[in-house]
């Protein structure tokens, strides 16, 4: 090795050891008659020491150098005179007697500093520098951390992680596939996995029993902020399973994730329907760090003569404690809020239960004193309190209270990334009505069986939007992390659901039928649940955005700026691959 | 869950126990008054026990159940009458009281047995009925058990695994890319990584010192037997090292694996250099598990009036030793085999070392006793000896004995697939001359560093054939098992070595521009080694194929037969990605 230690592991105890060191030149800094170089590696930061007074030289020589510059020093431990307490090697400098320059540095575009000058575009362009950085290579650290955990904790449990092929078929169904030209087999097509849900239900069928596998994924998406073409799925099935074996499984390992990551303890995760949690927060992943959950108010806000609510299917609202000293600015910008297209409210009632007990809304014209008291006690609200209303059709002023409750919670400090409040939304509906293509869809996927007691409705077809899934999600913080669902190994039923999916006997086993043939030689009941593991990781990093916990992100449109990547290729190559691109 | 136990884990000490378990039915026997079933799954076989007499209704339904239905029974373990010692749950079975059939099967194509009837093809389109049987599951499980050894031990050392994209540039240079059209992206494409290795000398630069992943990677090669499409990698880098390091830091991981895996001790591996290798094995991946050296022999074999040994560039045999008594007919099976278009030698010349002191050769018209004495001291070979011999071209003959050296050792029970004999080839060529193309191509590839002793030759166009390079193979019992390289981290002699290559300046930038950008940002001393992880679990599993340590492999045209894939797309995927297929 070019080194004897890292930069990270030097202290006091090693006073008077003669060493060599390697790194980056994070920080330099020449008080006449001595130069400091701040050393950096993965590791930590080791402080370099150069005196004018006994090596005249090699002082001059360490003065020239610049930021990133890669350097081997030997030298001699000694103790500091000024203790930097807040490095573990703060108590220690290297009297150098060598320097070697290993490579030079161009002046890096931005600072290598926790906090950096570089904006987001420059960062990805040059991510090889970004990486450097603390917090980034915090985040691939932790991500490996998080990786290995999961790996030993499912192969203790007898899983075991198998491999699933990349170029596989194209399944149209679900969202749009990347594919891949077969030179060999011209004008053929193999896709990239959206994910392995056709293989592990396949892996049980052969007897595998417990299956899981840290897994790239592929969806050729309109990328919303937040999403990557490419993304990591920790992907797990089991056989013989029922649904509280699933949920007691995954759970946990995320409570082994939380204790070993965050030394974190819970008790049993929360559980609720999915109705449940439409009702309550108007979500299918709610964030329950904080209460403020929906009360329904028909019967006390209705029959006043105010239109709006006696015409709307429902009046609903939150109430923000302690929030009754509102200003008209702060409301007027609550109201603008929920106004905003992506929210799409056409306004916002308040109620306020002002300290001295009386109350002030914007509908005093039809609620008087008794009638807002009423409303208040719905609420449970007490003085001080800020009753914020909403209604309109049921699941879309539901949809609209989530943001503006998600915008309270924010506000009042009530999302603190240091917090975490796992749950799990159990009984999701099986199929969703898509009102553009006039079809239902399968809310998980087309293997997600129903509960068993709702298993008849799939002969009604007008109850087929009322059909409850053996499906189920676990949520941390809002953030749906993962889901799953008991599947169908049944062929009788799985034919049923792919005709209220509205396939046709053919065009089901065009797509699916090696999977369908697989089942009718004895497929066990079967289970599983997949995590998001960059959403994962990026919880634990206590980060909004995934990116910063992948290596090398795209950017919005799919490309990466580092790499220039995609780009045009060869006719050479288009040739082979006999396809054209169209002009 | 569906069971209490499972099928592999009961024994003497469960009697009396009230158990459920679940498995598939391998075999049932009906013997009058009693029918046995031997239910199976992942962990073993379990025998169930039917009584016509205590319960003819559920005896009569055993019987009437088939091969791999999905069963779940309810019974007391008991002891067995006739035990059966050759399985951990021999020595007690089930009474069972209460049959469910979770799924029925249709008759397997093939019998679901270690040596199954199925051929290969069946076996592959039924790879789901496959996995079930022992030798593939267990094949499956050796290679999750090496993938979390893999990951513990280099994690251990500090290596961190990361991610690195796989939608990413493709590059001409080497091997064909696979390419995904870009539907954002008109007219580009990505490629799938034939390796990582740009992104990982990336992640050097990027200072995270030590990485690897066990990783996806895609050739789109014209398939030879045992290719496949998509491999799996144990991909590694590290920083401040130098070949002797990664030299230790990998032989610790075989070693390691070794001793997990096999319970083998492993001193030191031996080391050869590639010129070496050639010259005594004919072969960079000489497979050591028997000696058979190579002995040249133009001193003593010319210049007697053969004019083929005359006229030879060399003259080289090997000694199977015990083999003077091959009879004429297996001296002519030799011969053939020798003379076959994939070993292309022209014929075969031998030499017998006779019990009684006297030779027989193929030459006598030109070697006399005397003679015959003097080739027979050259190989150190004693009475009861076969010498065999080739000549022609140096390195055209060499690679010809390496062919039937590998024959004579097979046919001698010499490379006994229970043993192992790792071997590390270093100082391969850095450039290696393609007669067709008329350029020097990387043997390794374009970022490999050339030894520093042989730097300045890369100013010499006359001696590019002499330089050699700081890059290392491992080789297990012939296998090559992986390989590395020191990395070029200097931009200048980058430069000289893509000149080398017949890079333009702004072809080597245009495709690995943002690689040199990099180095021109710090990159520190580095290097790093691929296993190919198929090979090594194939090695461990003691078989030749890798195709059965892949749990859905593909067939030589790249196919699986399983899926039906590669597959045509619509024409609406094609209109969007913006492509159409040639006519």
């Amino acid at each position: 090795m070019y080194r004897t230690n890292t930069c990270g592991e030097l202290n006091i105890n090693n006073v008077g050891q003669t060493v060599t060191l390697c790194g980056w030149l994070q920080r330099s800094r020449d008080l006449g008659g001595m130069t400091f170089i701040d050393l950096r590696d993965r590791y930590g930061i080791t402080q370099l020491a150069f005196n004018m007074e006994t090596n005249a030289e090699l002082c001059e020589k360490a003065r020239r150098l610049g930021r990133e510059y890669v350097l081997q020093a030997v030298g001699t431990v000694i103790e500091r005179s000024s203790k930097n307490s807040k490095i573990p090697t703060g108590e220690i400098e290297i009297e150098v007697r060598e320097l070697n320059i290993l490579n030079e540095s161009k002046t890096p575009p931005f600072t290598i500093e926790d906090s950096s000058d570089g904006g987001d575009d420059l960062r990805m362009k040059y991510r090889y520098l970004d990486i450097r950085r603390n917090p980034v290579r915090c985040n691939l650290e932790l991500r490996h951390r998080m990786a290995m955990l999961v790996r030993n904790y499912l192969s203790n449990q007898d899983f075991l992680e198998i491999e699933t092929p990349m170029l596989i078929k194209s399944t149209p169904e679900g969202a749009r596939d990347f594919v891949v030209p077969s030179r060999m087999n011209p004008g053929e097509f193999y896709a990239l996995p959206q994910s392995p849900q056709q293989y592990k239900q396949l892996l049980m069928v052969a007897g595998m029993d417990r299956y899981f596998q840290i897994v790239r994924c592929f969806r050729d998406e309109d990328l919303r902020a937040d999403r990557q073409p490419e993304f990591t799925q920790i992907d797990c099935e089991m056989s013989f399973a029922e649904q509280e074996d699933v949920l007691d499984m995954f759970e946990g390992l995320a409570k082994h994730l939380f204790k070993e990551v965050k030394d974190l303890d819970f008790g049993a995760f929360p559980r609720m329907t999915w109705h449940e949690a439409m009702r309550l927060y108007g979500s299918d992943k709610p964030d329950i760090r904080f209460g403020m959950q929906f009360v329904e108010l028909n019967d006390v806000a209705q029959g006043r003569g105010f239109s709006l609510f006696d015409g709307a299917e429902l009046v609903v609202g939150i109430n923000a404690e302690g929030c009754a000293d509102y200003t008209r600015k702060q409301l007027d910008a609550l109201t603008d809020f929920v106004k905003r297209p992506q929210v799409g409210a056409g306004g916002l009632v308040y109620v306020k239960y002002n300290a001295d007990g009386s109350f002030k809304s914007s509908v005093d014209k039809f609620f008087d004193q008794n009638a807002l008291h009423a409303v208040a006690d719905k609420f449970g609200a007490k003085p001080g309190d800020l009753m914020l209303i909403l209604c309109g059709p049921a699941m879309k002023t539901r949809v609209q209270l989530c943001s503006l409750r998600l915008e309270m919670g924010g506000r009042l400090g009530l999302r603190r990334p240091d917090q975490f409040a796992p749950l799990w939304v159990i009984d999701f509906p099986l199929l969703e009505w898509d009102e553009e293509t006039q079809r239902f869809y399968a809310m998980h996927h087309p293997f997600t069986a129903p509960k068993p007691e709702d298993e008849a409705l799939l002969d009604q077809p007008d109850r087929w939007g009322d059909i409850r899934a053996n499906a189920y999600d676990i949520v941390i913080n809002g953030v749906e992390v993962g889901g799953g669902s008991i599947r169908i190994h049944d062929r009788v039923l799985q034919n049923k659901m792919f005709h209220a999916l509205g396939f046709s006997d053919e065009k089901a086993y065009e797509q699916f039928g090696f999977l369908l043939d697989a089942f009718s030689y004895g497929a066990p009941p079967h289970a599983g649940l997949a995590f998001g593991f960059d959403r994962l990781c990026s919880l634990f990093g206590g980060a909004d955005s995934i990116r910063d916990f992948i290596a090398f992100p795209k950017n919005n449109s799919g490309r990466d700026v580092m790499s220039c990547s995609p780009a045009p290729i060869s006719q050479q190559q288009l040739d082979e691959l006999n396809i054209c691109v169209k002009q």
